[in-house]
């Protein structure tokens, strides 16, 4: 699975993901103690039109694993002046199923940014319900920032994690 | 991710999916021309009560990478005489997520057999129009058999995918 074809056309827009993160966040929710996270975060590519992710968080302090979750990354290159329309699906090991759409822009900075918000969230019978989700993930040289607000037991959308991490 | 800790009581009935397998199968569908495929799956473990799962296939003349899919199966088991309730979430990198659930059962010769259908198809708004799939999975001693059934693009549910994998 991790021979080192050509990346395809489609997703050189998202190649500033490609490779392996880690640092840390912290978690929060109107209904949980908040909680600091360490993160491993990786992006791969296997030469075809997507990028396949995958994610596992361990608690700051006990070292106990925490969320994971993967899937992948689709991306429609964008005309002049449009930006580039990102896809994404990730299932979560809660039973949970994002189907995320949004967008991709750059600044003349280097600083780039993908706003992503659910246009699906399904689950299965025994899992949280969780009917929301959005995501800001930034990137700028080697540091990766994102942002989840979530809408789950009956809160609106609220913010839930930050973390920020570095490539290694 | 992938240290070693004790497998999570829940998972326990599922310990017999654990560990890479490989081999050969072929696709078919009423709209496509049939295709042998080559095979690799894996499930892990982190300690928690869900297994995680990858697999990706390559056609078996050309060597291209086709399908991947990745998620996370739970289990939730049964009483005396029920079998154990299954439920898997799975991303495709073609933008459409599944979530499954089902049952597993055991014969006393040692047969072990999955049995799911989704309760949810959702897709990306580019991704082709699969509406429903039925997998069906078993496993006996080294040997790992399954068949995934699909509705999609106006077909009703018909036979997709077939493979034989064995332990490695």
């Amino acid at each position: 699975m991790d021979e080192a074809p050509a990346l395809h056309p489609d997703v050189v827009p998202l190649a500033f993901l490609l490779g392996e993160w880690a640092g840390e966040g912290r978690g929060e929710y109107p209904t949980i103690e908040s909680f600091p996270y360490r993160e491993q975060v990786r992006f791969w590519h296997v030469g075809k039109p997507f990028l396949a992710y995958t994610q596992g968080t361990k608690h700051a302090e006990t070292g106990l694993p925490l969320h994971a979750e993967m899937g992948y990354w689709r991306c429609f290159p964008g005309d002049d002046g449009v930006p580039a329309h990102i896809e994404v699906v990730l299932s979560h090991p809660s039973g949970i199923s994002e189907v995320l759409e949004g967008s991709l822009r750059a600044d003349l900075a280097g600083l780039a940014t993908i706003d992503l918000t659910t246009s699906s969230v399904t689950r299965t019978h025994t899992a949280k319900q969780v009917t929301a989700l959005a995501r800001q993930l930034t990137v700028e040289g080697d540091v990766l920032r994102y942002s989840v607000a979530m809408a789950a037991v009956g809160q609106p959308l609220t913010h839930h994690l930050g973390a920020e991490l570095r490539r290694v």
